[in-house]
């Protein structure tokens, strides 16, 4: 490292990287999948949390759009493929375990399928927190 | 429904909770786990994700500092026990499927056990976007 400042302990550090920007190798686990968070890139709001195949992650990188690997018709899903919904990812990160990812979007109209902007759109005891964009019914 | 702008749709809702807000019957699936995504309540950084079991989450709206499940140690994880680094939840949100979670925290220093604030402190390609917080080898 020529500058300590800029970035500390980079150079200690255990993890792949070290001091050139080299890609991580995601950790896919026994089946095949990891974990991917989309939050909105400017608003920062979480809108959903889904799985990402290889194939996903691949599709992702080289189209721009979210991808992910739908578990219940276990196939690989273009998110918005269908609703227009899509998700433009401004970028990939990996967590420290490289066994989780978060795609930074632009969420076209809203990423629920309930119309709601984010999945998240409840407390655990059942209030209502989250904003509506759009009406389902007339989407699905 | 009587007040189509203040909850449009709220009616047809095919989700538990209808009209009004009713705990939510949280999906642990078969290895009795969610993902849970721990987000900074202020900030809004994404700083981590990790697993919740049934006991974790009893834990964690008890004492209001998050809980998780630790797959490679197989126990309750108290987050931030030992390093100190605690999450103090503010919200815990759950998505439309009720399959994976949302803590809402207020972070104490870092989320990360590499110093960083966040667990996504790289993105994909191995470049470094996270902020360090403190140095691991004076906490761990």
């Amino acid at each position: 490292m020529t500058d300590a400042d800029a970035e500390p302990g980079a150079g200690e550090d255990a993890e792949a990287g070290g001091d050139a920007a080299e890609p991580i190798d995601v950790d896919f686990g026994e089946d095949g999948l990891v974990p991917a968070v989309a939050q909105d890139a400017d608003s920062r709001e979480v809108l959903m949390l889904a799985y990402v195949s290889p194939a996903a992650l691949e599709r992702t990188r080289e189209t721009g759009e979210a991808h992910y690997y739908s578990r219940s018709r276990d196939e690989l899903w273009h998110k918005g493929g269908s609703s227009g919904h899509t998700q433009a990812v401004r970028e990939i990160r990996v967590d420290c375990d490289a066994d989780a990812l978060l795609y930074l979007v632009e969420q076209n109209v809203g990423a629920c399928h309930t119309g709601h902007r984010s999945c998240f759109h409840r407390t655990v005891d059942g209030e209502r927190v989250g904003e509506r964009a759009f009406d389902p019914d007339e989407v699905y």
